[in-house]
């Protein structure tokens, strides 16, 4: 690709789309030119990006003939509309939806885990859900040393993961809530002010939510293991914006506690956070704002000889969206 | 037991001090006299019980010898202090703090899973962790159908079961971050409002916290079964006073996901609440006030045939504690 290539960044006035700018000027992306695509209504919108004022322009009336790479930071049926179109005139899309992930044709990747899937990729790049990523930065350098026979999952998810709306309901249902004030809810189906309840992503018949399945496939295809057993259970928790996860991995055989420390404490992405003096280990408020997934927790399962629990807590707009489609970018300009 | 009790509850200005007289007073329970014992320093607060005021006496200056029971609602140290002394004076003490959970003297009961123990008392009975009991409401009833072989467990555990001044402080914290303000936190090591963090008891080498070594061996008591394997993970997420746990179970063969229900559905004290339609399953808000603990969410493990998921929630301060402890009571005087 061209070192400095002309970026386009689609739904760039939603929480992934303002993280993504953020990172592209942080991380001093080189650009030969930069577009921001939103729908009709936000069209118009000014965003600052290194000292100049960007236009939002409409996604619909623009054109991706000369945009060399573009990061798609929308829902299903928008990636599902224009990404193909994008692809077809030669662009590179990188697309955080699930609208391509399980595609054949698609790489889904992790830079630190899959990078070399990257070669194969037609048109489209997919970056897999942010639980998938949080847990598989963690479960893969494990998994490279020792075949894994199940994981179960819990996770402890934040409003973040359904957009900068349902952070603004989160807020101002707890303040309605504190100041005993009804409140009508648009985003969440549930109460969500001091509250948690299961993962409203669609049900189906075996009991599963879409994102618990979401786990269990995109893990399969990263790892290039289909017959890697996982099950997940998705849980919103009231928090704002990083994602926790409770991971209980079952090896072929022991892995000790110190191995695991070892070696997830020399591989890329990942950081130890926990003092165990005190009794502290990570927060979702710990992560806000990391790249790096943090871990641990790290403890011999009392209830199985080959298996460890472990805890770990990551930025769901960052590594868990924004960043891992920024970092695939820059392998492919590398 | 005399079936008109003088009663005494200590620790009656407490969190769950204050439900237990609510309780006893909603329940009708059959009471000669009721006495209410605190610190020196909530001595003379004046508490309504049935269009009476009730002066809260001095736990120190307090005589038991013609208590026939006592509620004890305080921590480990006044009941290791205090319990012996009641029970020496001929008192049956209901013991809901850990001193003396696993005292091979003292029965640690859960009316509806192993009532028969009782009879075995030597004057205090313990009544479980609040996480333990709403756990094995649901596991106790499949665990009488077929040998369970595994148990891991994940918590969402609420601000109540610190006591009022970390529901307090939660409420406080909640509101300083939502208008900006700094927030002293006194009852919590690491920050609440928006956050979640692992339980705060006490680490031990193995990388456990004391919280999660209750679930095991407490479970282990109340069952009868020294080789039950439990694994669990606790967080405090931040809602107000009912537990939610995500409960993975391995048993020695299938357990058809109808049966469980089916089975469930029939035990005491259970409820079965889930809308799969709308995916709407059991909250904490749901749970809140509520007698029974809630489940559902109950599916075949996709990782393991012999393993099923559920989704549990329970009021902390009700069956998890107060009401525990005051259907102990009710069996002792039928």
């Amino acid at each position: 690709m061209n070192r400095s290539p002309n970026v386009a960044i689609v739904g760039a006035t939603g929480a992934v789309g303002l993280t993504l700018l953020s990172l592209l000027e942080t991380r001093h992306f080189p650009l030969n030119s930069l577009h921001l695509l939103a729908s009709p209504k936000s069209a118009g919108t000014q965003i600052k990006f290194r000292s100049n004022a960007l236009n939002v322009k409409s996604l619909d009336a623009f054109s991706f003939r000369d945009i060399d790479l573009a990061f798609f930071a929308a829902d299903n049926d928008i990636a599902k509309q224009f990404a193909p179109i994008a692809a077809a005139q030669g662009t590179i899309v990188i697309d955080k939806s699930s609208a391509f992930r399980l595609d054949s044709n698609v790489p889904l990747v992790i830079p630190e885990i899959n990078a070399e899937v990257l070669t194969t990729h037609q048109g489209i790049i997919a970056s897999p859900n942010c639980t998938t990523t949080i847990m598989l930065m963690a479960i893969a350098p494990l998994y490279k040393k020792k075949q894994i026979r199940r994981i179960i999952a819990s996770t402890y998810q934040a409003a973040s993961g359904a957009g900068i709306q349902a952070i603004r309901e989160l807020k101002e249902e707890s303040l309605a809530f504190l100041e005993n004030r009804p409140y009508a809810r648009s985003v969440f189906p549930q109460p969500y002010a001091f509250n948690v309840f299961a993962h409203n992503s669609k049900l189906y018949d075996n009991g599963y939510v879409d994102e618990e399945l979401k786990i269990l496939e995109e893990s399969r295809k990263i790892l290039g293991d289909a017959s890697l057993r996982i099950s997940a259970t998705c849980v919103r928790v009231p928090t704002l914006r990083s994602h926790a996860e409770t991971l209980n991995i079952e090896f072929s055989e022991p892995f000790s506690v110190e191995e695991a420390y070892d070696t997830l404490c020399k591989a890329p992405g990942l950081l130890k956070w926990e003092e165990r003096v005190s009794g502290k280990f990570a927060t979702p408020l710990d992560a806000q704002g990391k790249d790096e997934v943090l871990f641990g927790r790290i403890r011999q399962d009392l209830s199985h000889p080959n298996a460890l629990e472990m805890w770990v807590v990551g930025d769901q707009i960052l590594k868990g969206a924004a960043l891992n489609a920024v970092q695939i970018a820059e392998y492919l300009i590398l």
